[in-house]
């Protein structure tokens, strides 16, 4: 799948599970369609090329689609996730529930500060650093969510990495280049940087493009 | 400029103002190479490309430099912004100071709930929704940063555009396609999808590219 495909596919799977806890059994190419903002030509000819078939009858069954869709999108696998860096924004996600309908887990937050971590009131356990190879290891944890201090960036980086984690979600305002790993390993790592998003914003704005 | 570029000198001007406050009055390409991740030749080129001269003794001064990127950037006009939606992300981004060393200012937050606009402890003021327009227009509002819950968005992003926003920066898990308005204006909106990153990440681990 390219990523514009897996931005659909990933669509289809959330709108499917909704459909689910609805009560509907069969499916539509038209009901995924509207609902990902895609025609229903391109929800056909994605499920064409990727090579789910629907019903004699017209349409797929809800449940067969939500596996094969499932599958392709490796959701048999542990989607756990760690929190690294509990301030305002790392606790923010912890309570955020938008995760849950894909299937990802915030399994549990990490920070430096004694006061973050003895304090019992968080939706998910939060533990000293130290204590991040051990939780990883036992919750089987492939992605760390980065919402460390910038001045903390790099060294919460290497700890994850050194913890086993490959995936990293990054908050912090420093761009992470995911480089080769010495046993082989390419860490995958999305940046997410919102001050330069505004910037981008406010650029835009007042240069707007194809004025130039 | 390009995306690229203007990813470059935001974090020229960035290290620039850093800099500046440390008190140094006259700067290299390679000084602002190192903090932004590039060579100094990258640098050189990007101020050749942007008719921006260096002094004659070599370096550049800062001060002229600032200005004269700051001028680029559009830094002169109003860099006020928004948040609509003030629960745990939206709160989160108010306090969030990283902002600041842009120029960008969030000058007010907007919720629904009387809970939580009565309530005074926000580090900006909070006002219910209807005064949205008047505040857009006391404050030369340029940008709304959307953190609504889900089923608010479409509304939430409708009742910024009628306000006078024009930029959108948008948190929630709905997609929005910036479409050209009535009156001509053409909103700017970037959408960041936590969970759909999250989920693009867990894929790229899973189904590493270049491997298919």
């Amino acid at each position: 799948m390219n990523n514009d495909q897996l931005v659909r596919v990933t669509r289809y799977f959330r709108t499917l599970n909704r459909l689910k806890t609805i009560g509907l059994e069969r499916v539509f190419a038209h009901n995924l369609a509207d609902a990902a903002g895609v025609s229903a030509a391109t929800v056909r000819k994605d499920f064409s090329q990727l090579e789910i078939h629907g019903q004699k009858r017209g349409g797929y069954d809800l449940l067969e689609l939500l596996a094969a869709l499932g599958e392709l999108l490796g959701k048999g696998d542990s989607q756990n996730c760690i929190i690294i860096g509990c301030g305002r924004i790392g606790r923010a996600l912890m309570h955020y529930s938008g995760f849950e309908q894909d299937g990802i887990k915030v399994v549990a937050g990490f920070d430096s500060d004694p006061l973050v971590y003895s304090d019992s009131s968080h939706p998910v356990p939060v533990y000293p650093l130290s204590r991040i190879d051990e939780v990883v290891q036992a919750r089987d944890v492939k992605v760390g969510i980065l919402t460390v201090p910038e001045q903390a960036a790099g060294d919460s980086y290497e700890r994850l990495l050194a913890s086993g984690v490959t995936g990293v979600l990054n908050f912090t305002p420093v761009t992470i280049k995911a480089q080769v790993q010495k046993d082989g390993r390419m860490p995958v790592v999305h940046n997410i940087n919102i001050a330069l998003e505004l910037e981008q914003i406010f650029y835009e704005l007042k240069f707007p493009k194809g004025s130039e």
